[in-house]
């Protein structure tokens, strides 16, 4: 515990407690519906953000101040000291799991084998830390999209040769994922997608692209990788379109190529919203298809029409997400990764566990609210009350297939009436909800 | 009490209460910060949304249920009737303020005469409303939008036939308005804009939109009516651009012709977002300008484009703009306005009072944790250490214009290193935000 | 020849004509790529916009002018001249194909038994200006929409009832469009959708919309209509979320019911754009997918956030639509139909033909540009050398399934440097495209 | 000329020619509306994006291929050759003016002092190609928002250091301007606005906003600085509120700190469809307000929401644009200024000439274009018809404020019928639009 010495591992004190270094919410054993709160939220650090996170942005230099990054000789010592800067961090804040890129863990070399070389190097030490630790890796991912090779796309790059580099890239990072244990791999498709249709052969990337995700499938069954793949649908930026727009989008790209019972999604509230869908649709759609699989958990603004990642504070998302999440049955391979990043004025160390104290404190408090809603069954019972019509009689009939438009002409001309609609009752239920999280 | 009979008065019965017909937060005599609720928040039936809303859509027709109108033999009677149910209606939710504008509460008739006729009949019952309750009117507004006479505008029309109609509507509307002691009178340029540049002559338009109120302010004098006059903002929507965007172009139109002793803002939280701001921007912005006059409370759905005008539910919209309503010294002549509709499935009568009682309660519970933030003085606190760096040395002689580039430049040169910058906090100020309103 | 007796049948004069009767680009005969513009364009006249169509919006009243609904007597005459009306207007315009709602064109009765009459005797005559024009139906569809019966969905509402009564009304509508010969029948979603997912079975709705698609099919077979079905995409408007959001999810959706082979889809512009895509996007999606089928050619303004169903005027949008039709061989059962209305200024009777001529020229214009595009191989060309990298070497074996992870890992290590990526060339591809517009 | 070796002075081919690298429509010195082309234009290239653009963005590095850069030794040597490699692109491209920002031209060095040194170094290199070619400085700008000290705002910092640090580093970006014959200097306030008003006191920075304006007004007159001052309006980005919003709020700001006389804008197309408004409403906003100073002509993607500073190639922009422009009479010390950059994966050096000309040919057929329908009075024509109810009668009463809402009223009550309304012909219009562009 060298690096946040000032600042004492993160304690639950209560909603009261003006302490910034405390959770107000977030009581990691704490039993909420059967489970301890941990268990149903598996926070999650994001490598990128945290620890190579510089405040850098379109129109300014880098703003972080990271004694440890000053201290550090050279890019490997800076990668190495970083590892144990993300374990205390992880330690100080209670955070079970973390997610990384292979670039973030570790600096790309003048070639791929020293590249993956020097990326053993780090592996070693994280697991060594994971080990000490008994933190747990929720997801690794390859980035295929920082580094110049990657213009024009990674696995729908018009260069064979780049579709080559993003396998053997890939393959690798599996790699390591197996050997960390890690329960589940990303694909955020960052290139994979087009600036102008004027250039492009959609179809052809398209298949590409199906076809790089079938290699990663055989190649897990031949390594025996068994941990999830997800992937992350996100509509644009950094190109125009991204070929994985939204859940809905990806879902049909998976089923169109048979990887559907390979994929899970992992689904991000900011990109939702730049999607045009709130994040508890995008959830309610991956859980109808049996595909929610995990959670980047942040937030955009939604005046602003750019990725923000900003860390999680809007109650409403955290209460409605974690419905979703329970309603579903809670996460198994996956869990809440807070794919965010401190404001760019946010620039102190202790800044990090501030803003990921409230990302935290925000889904915790999301779910004590949303387990009351669930216990309660306030939307459940309305549920089962609005769409009563179809528990007997004609609605029965349609829902059993057994009667076709023809029948249903007859039924409508020969009823003198038809039943009444009854409201929707949206201001009612919205203030019930009001209700659950002011108290 | 004849048109809601089975619905008693609505009470408060706190925070824990499930009765749908009672206050969870609005207690109208309790006292924050000095004074009882109702005088904090002055809520305001929207005349025009309440009685005349039909849950038409641009897709679809009427779906309201409404018995009243139903009864009704025509459209004068329709309207004599509608008073009756506004002020039961207002009287059961405790509100004590309505708007209006002359066309919702009085069908146009084949010419201005009769038009006026039934107007003041209407008013007549209005004025014996007012009298038997004590609701007070706070603004009323001519529509000088709906009729097809204002398809290019009405001050703003290149007819000036239309331009001295406009005229002659706001004159009568005005009058009533005085009549009924309304403190306020709103100008909403609902055509006040263009659909395309190509045939518009905007400083030509401008120019007449300036007049025409300067003739406003002239009649007002002549008749002596004291309220206070506002302009609303809106970025769009009839028109693709609307002349009054938002409360920075109004603020700057209204100095440019001269016209800003003579009004202040009506703003609109639905308004807000669709010109790309917060509504606490737009209420500081006003509020620094000493234009912050009346709001109209309701919500948009920022994932959509158009004004849903939806009752506020939202909570951190209640306590955001009931922070700057507060930190601006509290309404004068103004109060909140729900410029809200049912929507369209919340179709029962019953749905009113639910709709509007979700409303203030968001506002009344913003209220009361504004009131908190204020007391404790979270963010001012904040503020003062924040730019504290002004209050002597050199920030100082900035501020009192004692330096000039020159003298600065010389500060720079000599000063070895500049005081380092400070963080932002925008993670800790939400959690702690959070923490108020979670409890 | 009586309702437009001022105006000449619109001729061709070509691109210098001033006259604003004229087309300056569409001449209907005219080869290119070897088939006369109206068959590749195959232009269809939008009866509800057109017909019923008043100017209303959500802030005003109706404002166009039409002596033919002025002259007459009920509802049902006034139904009986618009045929008289729109034929003589697709005639004057040289429109080949029209699509109608079933409710455009007739009204609606107070049983459906009387509906469907009203409707027979409408029909009756449509079917005889058909004979008499050789004018076509590009497709019929109903309208599970407007009436207030369809508040919380059609297919999707919790009422039974409803979905019975949406079921027999689109049963009349295949009928009549059978019987008119339709080549297309359209189901554009306008309830299915939710407002909000507090009260919303997202799964039993969307399970229910399936279910109602199917048994429409079934229908079909049932009473041999041979038409294409088409679901049209749209993302929002009128409810929050529309089921069918764009062509990515429509698809998915369609695969996922084993709807796929039944279905092609109707893309509309303005529709495209409000789901944050381009057009051409869209069209390219679908005709990779066999699913493009007919196109609804509007356009929106993208700096507004609501379907303005406008005249297309957008030059760059007519070239690129025709151009992505043109590469995906054209239409067979679709055409383009302006589903657009008249701006709410352009009230005139005359402005109902000035502002199909505007739209028709931009296709056509837009269609002989694309025709040059396709002849000179500017955009195909560039595609061909631009993904040339898989036409031999590894870039083969990756098509063609040879290679796996571990074998391009291999290749990768064992080349020394990557092929070098190439430029995009978006702003030279845009430079030339203009040449071809600007000529 | 020895860094774009490969390529010609660019020429006027006509727009025929297929040759990348010559112009299809900008014929500098051919006759326009009675004055040279390049008089009408005046193309300025941006130092920033052309000479110093990476191709970096949130989720990559660098990819552009410079070999001066990889030629040079250090980053002062890289500023010295980039001056070379600047000025024979601009000879290449018959560029006549150009823009910069200090930190373009010169790195950041330890100390203000050494810093400035540097500049004057490269400002001697750059004042010496200036005389060899005859290419003037259209505006130069200081960068007060890419270094860190910056993150809180330049002269809205919260740190009184950094008002003054920003102070010393304007003046010393004026005198280099004055010193290179500028004819402007424009202030972009990059980080002038806030990221949350939770800790933002607007009014405070507001103010100090303006003084440190007033405070470069004085410095002007102090060092006879004559050139234009100018504000470029931005909405959002960096920052999520930027002060200086859009043309409206920028206006509204300068006359309300009595700085208007000092100023006018440099208006830019992206940041004007940011804001929610055309490019030519803004420009037509500041014409009539007699701010249109300068313009930077680039282009956004209307469906993404971020600053793209795409390089225009969108010819109604172009038309547009130089119709607002022509009607406002011309630039004076302005001119059109590429704040653009070549997209990513144009990556080449060559694509620093096509990008280029692709902007300079949109312009020129803008201009073109836009002279024609000048000349032919087409839409002026229009304006003066449909505006023409003011020239006589009651009308002309109101522009020459001889009536009041009480002469209207008896007025409307008089009249029997009012005159009829015009329809807008918007479709018209664009069609008519469209035949001066495709011709």
């Amino acid at each position: 515990m060298k690096y946040f010495k000032k600042i004492e591992p993160i304690k639950y004190e209560g909603s009261k407690s003006t302490n910034p270094f405390s959770f107000k919410y977030y009581n990691p054993n704490e039993i909420i519906l059967g489970k301890p709160m941990k268990e149903h939220l598996k926070f999650s650090m994001a490598y990128w953000h945290t620890l190579t996170g510089s405040g850098i942005d379109p129109f300014g230099s880098a703003t972080v101040e990271r004694s440890w990054d000053d201290n550090a000789e050279n890019e490997i010592d800076k990668a190495k000291v970083r590892v144990k800067v993300a374990f205390e961090l992880m330690e100080k804040l209670g955070i079970e799991y973390f997610c990384f890129h292979d670039r973030d863990i570790a600096p790309e070399q003048d070639t791929l084998e020293e590249t993956n070389r020097v990326l053993d190097e780090i592996v070693d030490i994280i697991e060594g830390e994971m080990k000490r630790t008994g933190i747990k890796l929720l997801w690794g991912t390859a980035n295929l999209f920082g580094n110049k090779r990657f213009v024009n796309g990674a696995s729908t790059s018009p260069n064979a040769d780049i579709f080559a580099f993003a396998a053997a890239q890939t393959k690798k990072a599996m790699e390591i994922t197996k050997r960390l244990g890690g329960s589940g791999y990303v694909f955020w498709g960052g290139r994979e997608g087009y600036e102008t249709l004027l250039n492009t052969d959609m179809k052809f990337e398209l298949d590409n692209f199906a076809r790089f995700l079938h290699m990663a499938v055989d190649y897990a069954k031949e390594i025996e990788f068994n941990g999830q793949f997800y992937i992350e649908p996100k509509p644009k930026e950094p190109t125009k379109h991204q070929y994985d727009f939204d859940s809905a989008t990806v879902i049909s790209f998976l089923r169109q190529y048979g990887l559907d019972k390979s994929f899970k999604l992992n689904i991000e509230t900011n990109h939702a919203t730049l999607a045009g869908h709130t994040m508890n649709h995008e959830l309610r759609l991956a859980a109808i298809n049996d595909m929610l699989g995990s959670v980047d958990a942040n937030q955009g603004d939604l005046l602003l029409g750019w990725d923000t990642d900003q860390f999680p504070t809007d109650i409403y998302g955290g209460v409605l997400a974690m419905y979703e999440i329970i309603r579903a049955g809670g996460f198994t391979t996956g869990g809440l990764n807070f794919d965010a990043k401190v404001r760019r004025p946010s620039f102190k160390e202790e800044d990090l566990l501030i803003a990921h104290i409230a990302g935290m404190d925000t889904y915790a408090a999301g779910l004590r609210i949303a387990a009351r809603l669930w216990e309660d069954k306030v939307l459940e019972d309305n549920l089962d009350h609005r769409y009563r019509s179809f528990n007997d009689g004609i609605g029965k009939k349609i829902v059993s297939n057994e009667v076709g438009f023809k029948q249903l002409e007859e039924y409508v001309l020969a009823k003198k009436e038809l039943n009444p609609n009854e409201p929707g009752k949206q201001e009612l239920l919205e203030a019930i909800l009001n209700q659950y999280i002011i108290g």
